[in-house]
């Protein structure tokens, strides 16, 4: 069992855990996004980075209200998964030298991180429905397309710039 | 820098690193899959765990096609987001006691997964296109749209049935 979570013996333990993790995971989120918004050299992918800022900032004050909802108090719980995958980014930013092939890398990791958003926040969506959880829906559920907006318009980004000029 | 992997000074050198990044985390989900497989107690989870796992040794195979049709030795580079979305699920794993939990559980953590595939996949689908490696392009499509089928039957498996029967 992890050093710091409980038992997992019903659903509602699950969404608790996932909950927790997200917490952490989007504060470390929030944590790494300045460094990228102020390495980035193309300049859609800085505002893309300082408006996931923003938003992700948002996205905590909204579990916050979720775990409020719920009557838990909010808390975070170490997430060796988010802790990997910005692990491998700071790697990969670090072994980039060229501006543009690491605005390119940095694409490539910011993908990463949200696609795991994007199935952290779907499993929870669906575990509040699944539990009738009425007041976590609507929260999870802004977040979630939020999270898939940013995740498009990288990719936009990937496909129309930064990757062409990297090439 | 990481430990065994060099600079990255173009795009191309980003498709490498990525290609050996997700050698390395097909490699670790085949070792992971067949415990998953086993503790699956929902006969449709069970067998989507086997189907993913005979697919995954599939994108193994295609993965070493490509490493040879772009002229390089496949080889695997340490991923520690992998890791970590692993280590997180094995974690989540031993946290569940219940066996509708667990299958719940282990749904969460093998999206993730699954999305971790997803995300990497089209990254280095797009460097390959953009690079014109044409002879890269079709089988990462191809296993591209077997990983987004497999995150679609574990999604309609978590809403039809799994979930359901932990709340």
């Amino acid at each position: 069992m992890g050093l710091f979570s409980k038992p997992i013996k019903t659903l509602g333990d699950l969404l608790t855990h996932a909950l927790q993790d997200l917490y952490y995971a989007e504060q470390q989120i929030v944590k790494n996004l300045p460094t990228m918004a102020q390495k980035a050299t193309n300049p859609e992918l800085k505002a893309a980075f300082q408006k996931h800022l923003t938003e992700s900032q948002g996205h905590i004050k909204r579990l916050e209200q979720v775990f409020q909802n719920l009557g838990e108090s909010a808390k975070g719980v170490d997430c060796q998964a988010i802790d990997g995958i910005l692990a491998e980014a700071k790697e990969i930013i670090s072994d980039c030298d060229d501006p543009e092939v690491l605005d390119a890398g940095m694409l490539f990791a910011a993908q990463a991180v949200e696609h795991y958003e994007i199935t952290r926040y779907g499993s929870i969506l669906a575990f509040a429905k699944q539990l009738g959880k009425e007041s976590a829906v609507q929260p999870l559920a802004q977040t979630l397309q939020e999270e898939k907006a940013t995740d498009q318009a990288l990719t936009k980004i990937a496909e129309s710039r930064v990757n062409r000029q990297a090439a």
